[in-house]
């Protein structure tokens, strides 16, 4: 199967189409105000002396990178010239600066020439990653190819240094992303060499531990390098790396039809959604090593769930479509996009969150209370700008750039993966949703194509639902003959949903997550007062569904709280009072200020 | 109020009895043993030279002295040749190697003689404090009198240093002992001006904040200093050492009738029982400073509850009584002294917890998992010795000396503060127990007695009993009048109950803790299979008690328990199955090998 272009994807309405405008708006503009304030876009000239402020920093290169793709998808539907410039200058710059080699890298051109590629964990080959990403976009979307040819000659000249000559001091990079660029390189270029260095890299993987990085008090699984990638069957080590890693693995297991790597590909999902995902799909529990840790160790109030690991995830989880479609990838797509993505940007697009947890307790989360003494809590409100800045330029490409999870196409099917009010346009084929999901269930859909089959795919979320035509279900899709002009009505029921946790996530025990189609909700203070962590939630109790200030529904309910009391512990009796109770969509909060957040609520029982 | 001195009494039968038989028997010569081979004990000849190994500690001496104490309390009832000629050989080394102005340290007498008193943080105060505390122990026991003349002269000393020529680099120590040591030293010798001397430490406390010893992350509380401690309201800081400060404070109050000391002791302690102790008595929730918090701040699974914090509370609550009977005082001498303490030794009396956590989870917890991302927890099993072994010989002393904590005397009354099978007897009265107490709630009491009342704590747990004589509640105490000779029956009803944390303890919400009287209980996994964190008690489920190998009875009831499965998230429904529970009392956990526990367990509601 393969993906509709997101450049061929026109999203038309509902709760994209007012995100990708906020992106457009907003965070493209105040993601490069801030990285030009903080010198990123200045490095590319590569002029800094030593002794000067401002070091380019090992990572900078892919902050700016991820910018200019994001910037380059949205100059498609809005060309903005000031925008435009900047681009062009940015390029510029990295055009000019790199070597006779085709190496570029505003760290080490400036610091140390004759260290390029002598520490794995310095990011050069993640940057390159990124600097080729980026040049593909633009050349695919302008039709230009001058980023893209000098991207190439550093593309040659990594595969010189690493897989012909092997003179570099490390084997495969400590931050996996050049993988995937490459097998992206390859798709856009037709240069098998790519896809066989992409290749390499993946196939190294693992198989060098001499040559780790241990990063103090994080475990030998940090750069996934204590075994071959086809070897693995769990999640380890530092989460974004990890799944940046299995992208790269999946296009090569489908690239060469490696049976092995694509398995791996498979057990390593697996062991993600069954045993180390919150609900939200955020993923990594632990701050130490930003990393995966063990089955079932899902912390609420100290999550990880760096919002680059849930794009990386719904980056994976679209990538194993590849295989066939099966709509637990598809599902696990929708799941971030809802969830554990949206919530690392505020809602005017401005802010970011680089860690998502799924509670706050401002009260025993604030350096500010008389004492200091806490262990290490996510930051309850968002930033406009990180030291280590991965994240919102991350954001900016994958809003702009989301309509590519939702089509697909194999010989005989056109395949919907994701319900977007959206129009898609191929030389063969088109497609239109009218809907305003996930606000409700209903989307009429109409396509025109000579492909034999339209697959829906049915939400794993969803219990009941009807469609208008006869339909076959076949991996979680519903087939439906499309006859060259279909127009089909679907309706996924969509109630209020009370979602247990395998009884293993004792952080869970006793709670529900409250969700309505795949959208998880949270309770926050600002509506609700103190205390939510106590407050049960009866999943009997009526609630009503409400428009509020939020691109989704708000549901209001009522619930109950211990009354408040002056004794630290007393006997446990008839102690609650009904209280209403508002909760919002989960990646919402935050937007009002710092206030308590609870996602998993008490369950009354 | 006074007390009765533990000397006075003789504990017949029930749970004291075993403990310090188990206690003379065992832990005595266990921790002597461990204490001598790492040198504890050798340290005191002072003839370590620089660049051998094991250089003394700044804090072994107390370690050894709160040994000495505990053994010369044991000695008391059961004279054991070998274990008093260990007492003679300390005693005699302690006094050899003092130098010419009584001072005696073991580590800067060998380290530099010149740096005496020069850093307030290096414990020379407190290790005075605490062999000041075995000289008077050592002199009321056998009336030899030449270890507290050696005291003496050393208290003397740092009067000189301190109070007269102000000539040390600090006003106060860093860590409290010397305050309640003192007052200590003025009741057993009569010499006012240690009285004086311990007033001195306690009106400076907190008037010096730049002396104070900041430890990095750790907030300007760390050590009292940042007011006097008659302004205080609230427990800040290193837990054991403000505890130990507020006992010396409680001392110098009543001792000068200080009434802003006193109010300030009151609000100490009532912020404390009212807002920063766990179920147990263990106080100090933070392992970083091993500190208080803030209020409500009362994790389970990485509570500190410092075995001797628990032991300073019952002491700092102890003397609290001193200013007029309050059963909430002896309430919660009571719950550490089932709990919090006890949980600090082993079953065999052979090791020990330095930190005592209310709920463990070792496939969380374990070192030995496939990853080391984990914050810090406490252990799961308790060791013999640790480096900084200052519970083990403090658990030594205090159940040695436990029956002091029984019974007091004021003008009119005899008080019975604890029930314990038990006698006691002085110049002027005589008092029996007999009782199994805390296993049923029965107590037969014979007094005869000149004083006009006898009165009996009415534990704060107790909603139901009955006495078999009139009698007129005064601040929890029923007071019956004597007429030379009572015989006294109460039934003091001792149901199990369910106990509910205040809604503002996020960490217990939604649960409830099992108590019976004064005693907790919890469920290991080893009774009960995996995953207790989600299983829910029924509060009105019956149960059973049952003798079983612990010394208090086990509580067998039915619970429920969320059905195993594969979903890592599923929609919650009636997805249980009721299961067989056991509980035992909380201070008999982790004596079967490595496994669950859970004090406070989900309410099924």
């Amino acid at each position: 199967m393969q993906d509709i272009k997101f450049s061929n994807v026109k999203i038309t309405g509902g709760y994209w189409k007012t995100r990708q405008e906020i992106n457009s708006n907003t965070t493209l503009r105040s993601v490069y105000d801030r990285f030009k304030e903080t010198h990123r876009f200045d490095a590319l000239k590569c002029e800094w002396k030593e002794s000067e402020p401002n070091m380019p920093h090992i990572y900078w290169d892919s902050d700016v990178a991820k910018w200019i793709e994001g910037a380059v998808y949205i100059q498609n539907t809005k060309c903005d010239k000031y925008i435009e410039q900047i681009i062009e200058d940015a390029i510029d710059n990295i055009i000019e600066n790199s070597d006779e080699n085709g190496y570029f890298n505003s760290h080490f051109l400036v610091t140390d020439k004759d260290k390029k590629f002598c520490y794995r964990d310095c990011h050069e080959l993640y940057c390159a990653g990124h600097l080729i990403e980026a040049a593909i976009a633009y050349y695919e979307i302008t039709g230009k190819d001058r980023f893209l040819k000098a991207m190439c000659k550093y593309a040659d000249y990594i595969e010189k240094v690493f897989k012909e000559q092997k003179s570099a001091a490390f084997t495969t990079p400590g931050h996996p992303e050049i993988e995937l660029a490459l097998m992206r390189l390859y798709m856009a270029t037709g240069i098998k060499r790519y896809a066989d260095l992409a290749k390499y890299f993946i196939d190294e993987h693992g198989k060098h531990p001499e040559e780790s990085i241990y990063i103090k008090s994080v475990n030998e699984n940090y750069n996934q390098d204590d075994m071959p990638i086809s070897q693995r069957s769990t999640a380890q080590g530092h989460c974004v790396r990890a799944l940046y890693l299995m992208c790269g693995a999946a296009d090569v297991a489908a690239q060469y039809n490696d049976q092995a790597l694509k398995k791996a590909c498979e057990r390593f999902f697996d062991n993600i959604v069954n045993k180390r995902m919150y609900i939200t799909g955020g993923v990594g529990s632990s701050y130490i090593g930003e990393s995966f840790t063990i089955d079932y160790d899902l912390p609420n109030r100290t999550a990880y769930a760096e919002t680059c690991a849930a794009i990386s995830l719904a980056m994976f989880a679209n990538r194993m479509l590849v295989f066939g479609p099966e709509s637990k990838y598809a599902d696990i797509v929708e799941k971030t996009m809802y969830n554990g993505i949206m919530s690392g940007v505020s809602l005017d697009g401005k802010s970011f969150f680089y860690e998502n947890p799924l509670e706050i307790d401002p009260d025993f989360n604030d350096v500010d209370t008389s004492t200091k003494h806490k262990l290490r809590f996510p930051i309850t409100q968002r930033l406009e700008v990180f030291g280590c800045s991965c994240c919102p330029p991350n954001i900016l490409r994958f809003v702009a750039s989301v309509a590519g999870y939702f089509y697909g196409v194999d010989r005989d099917t056109v395949y919907i993966h994701q319900y977007v009010d959206s129009k898609a346009q191929t030389n063969t084929l088109r497609i239109e949703q009218k809907t305003e999901y996930p606000k409700d269930g209903k989307v009429t859909i109409i396509c025109d194509t000579e492909k034999k089959y339209i697959a829906l795919r049915i939400p794993g979320w969803c219990k009941k639902f009807s469609i208008n035509r006869e339909y076959v279900i076949k991996n979680g899709y519903a087939f439906i003959v499309a006859d060259g002009h279909a127009e089909i009505s679907v309706d996924f029921e969509m109630p209020v949903r009370f979602i247990a946790a395998n009884r293993r996530v004792h952080s869970d025990a006793g709670r529900v997550a409250v969700m309505r189609g795949p959208v998880v909700y949270c309770a926050e203070g600002i509506d609700n007062g103190a205390d939510i962590k106590s407050v049960l939630v009866d999943l009997n109790m009526p609630y009503e569904l409400k428009d509020g200030e939020f691109p989704l529904p708000l549901i209001e309910t009522y619930a109950y709280r211990p009354r408040q009391t002056n004794e630290l512990y007393y006997e446990a009796g008839d102690d609650y009072e009904k209280i209403p109770l508002t909760l919002i969509p989960y990646h919402a909060f935050a937007n009002r200020g710092q206030t308590e957040m609870q996602v998993w609520l008490l369950r009354k029982q």
